[in-house]
């Protein structure tokens, strides 16, 4: 019997919100290996904001995910076939083998992980892509000093949670918004940060104010909109502002930002970054990363749909903020 | 008989526009000098956009001007009367003595410049912190390669005039954006720019799109509004925006930033600064500022309004686009 790959290509683009049917389920059979390459079994698919760009043929960082091409994104899964020196069956890695169960590769791009301290779905996570995120926007653009207000948006969220316990341990006062009291309380008493501000609350300017008496210094941007026009408010003379995400404006209707001028009067930096053009800090960031999260010095969580056809909704939910942690799929 | 020092003191802080009576003279008699003081009389006051922002009393990087007291402001002169042991009858020197006819000092902020090569007036200009601002945001913040294009807003003004000329020394295309054909012309055929948009034209975006083909790599901005929103469209990846004054803006109404998303898709940074928190920089700047304009590498023009009682009219031309290159007052 012939085994069947199942995968998630993308069927066409978003008019606006994505909706389920912008992604189609293809069955195709295996094929066998040539000389050199190998077969991954994928466990996780990693979902992530950053698909949503990737879906829209306007003009941005990456080319456009094609149509009728599997869907863009981060796997973790097992070598279950090889014909490759260097990758055994039973080896654990990471790669960007999309929306699907099986990846066949060269190697290029795939990377071995060890599985001993640190769970498979963590490599997609805090010790992956999202942690390298928060780490970098954390230490090379907000580089917080002992003392300072860092505050970070999607603070429950995989990359956000990073940021402000790492802000903690910088000694820095970390605040997060969120949407929820649940959330808040998450971040608050199980991540350490000092305060969290529900933005679903309706005060969001009041309250973010009262939980940064000392205003912002450092701000991570995980959202754009309404949110960032109030921590720029806060912003203290000299801020610096990481710009890492902007789902609010990712279906189409720009965003405006509404006191530009304070990036002037404040003197402001701002520093728009892809983590992946920054190869050069991964190396550091996964060591520091995978070490605090092995002593359990890094909390995470993870939002887990089960099974690839539960994939479009779960991206849906993620881009409406209704995940909690780490949005993965688990594929086996 | 005593003589009047004439002083043009804020009167009211502007509703919306300034206009001609938030200022009012006032006659104040010279008093005599005590030990360690000297008197200078202002031939030379500098109009700059930044005393817009005083005028109010919203939060800013600086104090707000006080009511009833002499307006801020840069001044060349030469000395008239001295008890201090280090300034003598007869030497130049800028200060910060206002919009006033006289100013008194002990030596504190007072510079002594040499007038041999360069002509006073220029020391509020090209070699002034006009010269200064441009030196700053384009070598450290911009720093543009060989190849690259700057573009800059108001580029017949005191500091983008510099800043293009800069740029094409530095071997950069350099791009201005200017009100009017005269004014374009001027950055064009006097100042040597590549290329002038007129945004008075009513096709700003189009016409930036056609004198920026490769896109724009630095972005200098002095202005705001319509003309940083077309410029931001037109950034390359790794572009960089030196914030120096949003004028658009300081009337009260906050002009939106409308796609700030391209912040992260372009992996833009932003750096709003003010040229008196860089202090370190002034010594090398001034020198090779005043080594061109010396040398007449540097060109530059100037606006000058005669009296001190023209100094509000001149100042609110100033906010309009009305001057024609650095706007000063001639108080002799």
């Amino acid at each position: 019997m012939t085994e069947i790959n199942h995968q998630l290509v993308l069927a066409s683009r978003p008019q606006g919100a994505v909706t389920p049917d912008n992604f189609r389920l293809v069955e195709t059979p295996l094929q066998p290996l040539a000389d050199g390459q190998f077969r991954v079994r994928n466990h996780y698919l990693s979902l992530d904001p950053y698909m949503r760009g990737r879906m829209s043929d306007a003009k941005s960082y990456a080319a456009p995910q094609a149509l009728d091409q599997v869907m863009i994104g981060g796997t973790a899964g097992e070598v279950v076939e090889s014909k490759h020196p260097k990758f055994a069956v039973g080896d654990k890695v990471v790669a960007m083998f999309g929306w699907q169960e099986y990846g066949v590769s060269d190697g290029t791009g795939v990377q071995k992980i060890d599985t001993t301290h640190v769970p498979l779905s963590a490599f997609l996570g805090p010790v992956g892509m999202t942690g390298v995120t928060a780490w970098y926007g954390l230490n090379r653009i907000i580089a917080p000093k002992a003392g300072e207000t860092v505050v970070v948006s999607a603070a429950s969220g995989a990359v956000g949670s990073v940021v402000g316990q790492l802000a903690k341990q910088a000694g820095a006062r970390a605040v997060g918004i969120a949407g929820g009291a649940e959330k808040c309380r998450y971040v608050v008493e199980t991540l350490g940060f000092d305060a969290c501000v529900d933005y679903k609350a309706g005060n969001l300017y009041p309250d973010l104010k009262a939980a940064t008496p000392d205003g912002v210094d450092g701000y991570f941007e995980n959202v754009g909109g309404e949110v960032l026009d109030a921590s720029l408010s806060r912003m203290n003379a000299f801020g610096r502002i990481a710009l890492c995400g902007m789902i609010a404006g990712y279906d189409g209707q720009p965003v405006p930002l509404r006191y530009p001028q304070l990036l002037l009067t404040q003197r402001l930096l701002v520093q728009g970054f892809i983590v992946s053009e920054h190869m050069d800090v991964w190396p550091q960031a996964l060591k520091e990363l995978g070490t605090l999260v092995a002593q359990k010095k890094l909390h995470y969580r993870e939002s887990i749909a089960q099974g690839l056809k539960a994939a479009p909704e779960a991206f849906i939910g993620l881009l409406k903020g209704q995940n909690f942690g780490k949005q993965l799929v688990k594929l086996i």
